[in-house]
């Protein structure tokens, strides 16, 4: 596990079924991402400045839901795993709600550069290496 | 083509990076769902009363983002298709602006209903034929 | 009134009481203000790089609730009037469920420029005169 | 004061301009106001059961901006006072960055409850009492 990040489930988080609204769960997961960013690497504008990029953007996500959270839970969201290419990485996720897992996902993301007026996936190479010293 | 929803993209449903926070795709994804259910069958609620569901709710979701979309622009999310399982359906989406697709997805959804205290997936057959009437 | 903007209150927009959860409503009120910029001025990211500031941005909100909004309901945002002073403008809203005033609002709004490396509220004389030629 | 919830500012709180695009502070808000119910007296849908209630609903909120606040930055958000009326009550919040208060706001709340088929706000002495012994 490369980190967990906790979440209070609110009132606010949940939809007239009484369970959480599910983009709520990308939202959570994408905080994850940028704390990860945080405290590996100084966070996502610093690491644009020095890389020379406009954003660590998405370019694939996916989600299973295992089991319905509801308000007053406290679910822990974990990055289980990198895998990293030429031109993307990929991001495992797992939430928990006690000892039960309740729900798996991934992002793949690209470190997004200008390019002739157009955004172009750039080598993640030097990414990979500021998040591994972190 | 099942259904059309445009979307404005406004201000604040950007990110720093100026372009369109990924989870509120999934926001506008399920609003064009619910839009579904209520121009063919009534709505959710009334859906979930007629089949004594608890809700339409998601198994399964995944988006490909091929272009990055910016405030002021005009999106259109289409549900292009819908395939039946017996405790599931799964829903393709598109979304373009102007002529250029910029995300695919699809939402795998359960008719949920509670059974001795649990959430359990029930047969979507009489979801489909109220879809299909509508 | 100076600008209507249509809302469709969607499942997910709603909260386990299944209503409207009310900070919906400020990303509505801000999206009528963004399309009424928009309209009569090109838009935020233009209005701001004609006149050299980084927003039009917050100083102070508020909002009545008069009655509850449920999902499938559409609502009309109204920008009923626009008070200027030198360093502020603060726009009066309403929103209708038909004939039915369903919230009564206000957003007072400052031009923020950079000066000396702090955010301050300029004169908004040269805003005034895009929104009133728009 | 009666109850502090620190807030971590992630990178999709924020807009174009690279501040918290401010609806989201009311979510915030609301989100200290539940952790109230939930420590004090075991949470909205719990008091909503034994109170007979559809919800502790807005009547009016307000908010004033002090300072703007980015991402990766951790605010505390306070419930500094409750003024008891007969049928409704007035929560005071101040949110602060460090030793900067960066906003102050309220909200008026009324207990809901449902009489001949409309919502009508309720006597709140009993759940005054809920909170003050929690």
């Amino acid at each position: 596990m490369l980190l967990e990040h906790p979440v209070d489930v609110s009132f606010g988080d949940c939809d007239p079924a009484g369970i959480v609204f599910y983009p709520n769960y990308f939202r959570w997961m994408d905080a994850t991402f940028h704390r990860l960013l945080q405290e590996t690497a100084g966070g996502h504008a610093r690491l644009c400045r020095e890389l020379g990029a406009v954003g660590i953007g998405l370019m694939e996500v996916g989600l299973s839901f295992r089991s319905p959270v509801t308000e007053g839970q406290r679910i822990h969201i974990r990055i289980t795993r990198i895998d990293w290419e030429t031109r993307s990485l990929k991001l495992r996720y797992e939430a928990s709600l006690g000892d039960r897992t309740v729900l798996e996902g991934h992002e793949r993301r690209g470190l997004f550069v200008m390019r002739d007026g157009k955004m172009a996936a750039a080598d993640v190479a030097a990414l990979k290496d500021r998040i591994a010293r972190g």
